[in-house]
């Protein structure tokens, strides 16, 4: 599970039918401070993430198809959170 | 999931069997500005991109053995949508 | 499974239900010599590890998902070990 | 998928026991233009690829499983396909 | 499967109970030339392999969780092989 940012997301007419429904958003995995680390990915969100906003994302496929609801779907990684504020202080 | 544009394609002579009537794409992650990020990975495809288009490729083996239609397939990544645009405003 | 420092925690009111109970920490993977190496990652934690302390950390989605005790959780990384002290002598 | 060098093998007498008619080649991802990217691994490999030679290795568990003969084995990487050339003109 | 060396190990008093037995190594990704190449793991190891020596270990989680012999074993890195000497020269 990875920390990021939304960047936009991105439209495709010709992809996978298991993904006619659904948003497929660029992720910008951050630092705690909001740094980009990495390369972008894209994720499936069934949370309603807005742009900028900050986002928790997994790749667990499993997850991923079960949402889509399409067991062969090639779903991997989806927005799992929408970050309220990251604390820096002692985990409560 | 990781956005990606299509750099070329390899020929292999010798190869596992269930590659055979596919081809092998070589694909270069990407920004959503276009800027390459990170190793190019090798996909199969099924929805015809063309060199340099935008693509979603995806790691997921299941639906890649699927695709290809052999269990056993060490098939990894497939190109899952092709992109129109790439969008960087707010997601619809 | 990789060595990592405790950094913080996210919060998270939209969630997956599957981490209503967990904390969601924020992993920066280390070196042996507590250098940042790599991106950080999201981790749930059963085992109480508290702010700055080094602990091991596991990809392994079969076990998150048996610890949040939800076998459709899209959980994956983990915290599995909290640090007494890296040693960087000879194994035992 | 990756696309990578073969940069030599690797002699472990004290290995897994699923590896002991396997060769152990060290294969360096490469970019179309034969650029090392990223980090060398490690792979099986069933087609006689040789020094020096391009070639397309996956990291498919299951399918390097079958290939071993043993499905306790930890394999993952093997050699998929050999190289004929790079082409990084249009797809066929 | 990844080329490493072990740089040390990690004492973890509190941890998974499937680890109790077993040694937490710290292995670092190396190149051929014995150049650290990436983040460094940390593994379980059946083959005693000893500080600085190179080893060959494998992601695989279904492996690892069978050596532990608990099928819900968060276990993923684990040395498979332990390297004689590392051979630049053709593959025989």
């Amino acid at each position: 599970m990875v920390l990021a940012r939304i960047e936009g997301n991105v439209v495709a007419s010709r992809k996978h039918p298991s993904f006619q429904a659904w948003r497929l958003l660029i992720c910008q995995p951050i630092s705690p401070a909001g740094e980009p680390e990495g390369s972008p990915l894209v994720a499936i969100d069934a949370h309603g993430a807005g742009l900028h906003q900050q986002v928790i994302i997994s790749s667990d496929g499993a997850a991923a198809r079960a949402a889509v609801g399409d067991p062969k779907s090639p779903a991997r990684w989806m927005v799992i959170g929408i970050v309220d504020e990251p604390e820096t202080g002692a985990p409560a």
